[in-house]
């Protein structure tokens, strides 16, 4: 993967560097790829460039390889790999790249959270001036109701992210930050401020998929990962027409399909990297994925379980909040980074001891199509 | 599928119409359908609406079934088509509704233009003032020149669509046209006129893929149509960079990968849909498919070989020319009207005698990014 932060680069050329470190990493510098998936939210509109399916391609030199573009917000990178695994698994392929991208600091950021506004509902959130911050404040204010959370507590969870961040090289932003430091932020959407909210960002990330056949024969068997399982599941579009604020069922149902495939359960888990685009979303993460009882998942950041050392690590490299969140990228990023996990390839500091399987978790829409993605060494 | 033309309905209604059709069609209305998969090309600059994959899913009330969007330009129909076999081809769903919608009409043509203009390279093409007119036009003339087509005989092809169309109640165009109005219609790229070019429309289509264990469940296997091929090929985004102007090499190689898999030859095939976005293109296209020799396509066109009672009838209903072209629903028209002519259900005068096998051919971007589908009785 690319560095993500605001980069001068072009969104081909963000593609670009994160692919080509793919393709050596995986010693298919001489293979011909039977296809590429690209993963992007909105390049027109962030952008100015679409058809990135065949743009990508023909920038890589993969011409004739089929390229198609799967998009679903922002766990666009981790429905992008699953389609992957679909045409692997259907037989339709053995070798794939599959890229994540967004370029997202061309436009103001006004246009920004207009663009990013249309993966909700029109006609119940975004018409009344909703926005994915304020769906986020909405939720983070019934948790703190229902569950007696503080202002304190929840802080922790950025606090965390930055900790992580810190020592991750391609991370957004690597300053550590305080509790204080989110209390005395300008506030976004109250009780958020603005350490709360994941930052928009530019980058790419890349993954190569082969079947166990070509895996053997590029000689990558030592540093490969199996993909043990894909779950995927949508929710209704507006949070008004849900049965709970504090629950995202998508999450629940990809979980369940995806540790099912898996033949795992949550226990079997080594690390995890969850979709905290909100601080608030990283606690209803974990307890609609079971990591946590309703409403006590703020009890394992203060004990120190999902930090580093701890048995349930999240979001060891920084998570949405601090590594960044370029929104096509972002579900191919926490893939990649579960990876270098479990060939203990992290950044010193970050690296879990002994991590054989990894869980990922990508949000797509305000919690409205979600995907799970599950992998352990081979 | 919806009728194509400039509609009234919102871009949601029309995927709601095509799939709810579907859905019926399929006796899968008590169903539980897995996965949706939706293609459209840019409905957030088409219609101001995104994030169709939960949209769509959620209006039609298939909460909690995984959705996903594919993109490849004007071919995510087929594409997305092609995502449905590998998901049901991976064992990952059992029941896929594939839905391909556009609204085009709500922007104005400069507008339309420019959005379509990004599927061909910038640096080489858009930035010269190219549009996907000029370019059809530039190979126009160079298949002129080098074999002899005269002007008159390639207005034999939207000649052959609109009468085609004019039997078909779903078509944009209805009206019969002849060679004279063809070279007297307004100049849009000389020698294209303006019945040289399909229109930008509105409307939708779909299509629910099942396992073979699922048909039989659903007790539609009479009205079942087989998946037996699908290809993909890219190729350069710039026409400059190709080696030939008047064959698109990507064409030729995903329609060996699709007859490969179904074991056929182009022998075997009673009926194509081929992209005839602008006249020249279904030559092409029968050349690169190997249905005539190079050159010689328009021999097919004057004795009749691809009129409804020839040896190998193309564009049945209307081609892209009369029925329209709805960028991200059309090739799943395609394979639609594919299926009504093998089930022998196409409107009367449109019947093909007993045709069992179809291929259906969808551009995407400027000869960028094909796909090649076969189908044909259970």
């Amino acid at each position: 993967m690319t560095r993500f932060g605001r980069l001068e680069e072009s969104i081909v050329e963000l593609a670009r560097w994160a692919s080509l470190e793919a393709i050596r990493d995986a010693h298919a510098d001489d293979e011909r790829l039977d296809r590429v998936i690209v993963a992007t939210q909105n390049p027109d509109e962030f952008t100015g460039r679409g058809h990135l399916s065949t743009l990508v391609t023909d920038d890589l030199g993969l011409v004739p390889a089929a390229a198609t573009r799967v998009e679903t917000g922002p766990s666009s990178g981790a429905s992008a790999f699953e389609a992957g695994v679909a045409f692997i698994g259907a037989g339709l392929a053995d070798l794939v790249l599959v890229v994540g991208v967004e370029k997202m600091s061309e436009v103001d950021r006004g246009t920004a959270s207009s663009i990013l506004a249309k993966m909700m509902s029109y006609e119940n959130e975004t018409v009344y001036g909703g926005t994915p911050a304020t769906l986020a404040a909405l939720i983070a204010r019934r948790y703190m109701h229902d569950y007696g959370l503080s202002r304190e507590d929840l802080a922790l969870i950025p606090v965390k992210a930055h900790q992580n961040g810190s020592h991750n090289p391609l991370a957004h932003f690597r300053k550590v930050i305080t509790v204080d430091s989110v209390l005395n932020a300008p506030v976004v959407a109250s009780p958020l401020t603005l350490f709360d909210c994941c930052p928009t960002s530019d980058g790419a990330a890349a993954v190569v998929l082969a079947s166990e056949e070509v895996m053997h024969r590029l000689g990558v068997r030592d540093r490969s990962v199996r993909v043990l399982g894909v779950g995927h599941a949508t929710d209704h579009m507006a949070v008004q027409h849900r049965l709970s604020l504090t629950s995202l069922s998508a999450t629940v149902n990809a979980a369940r399909a995806a540790l099912g495939m898996a033949r795992l359960s949550i226990k079997d888990i080594d690390v995890w990297e969850l979709h905290d685009a909100f601080s608030i979303l990283e606690l209803i993460d974990m307890e609609d994925l079971g990591l946590a009882p309703r409403g006590r998942a703020i009890d394992l950041l203060r004990d120190g379980t999902t930090s580093i050392d701890g048995t349930a690590p999240v979001n060891t490299t920084g998570g949405l909040k601090s590594r960044g969140h370029p929104t096509g990228a972002t579900g191919l990023a926490q893939i990649r980074d579960l990876v270098t996990q479990i060939r203990g390839e992290a950044p010193k500091p970050l690296q879990v001891c002994d991590a054989e399987i990894g869980l990922s978790h990508n949000i797509g829409g305000f919690g409205n199509n979600m995907v799970v993605t599950v992998i352990g060494r081979v």
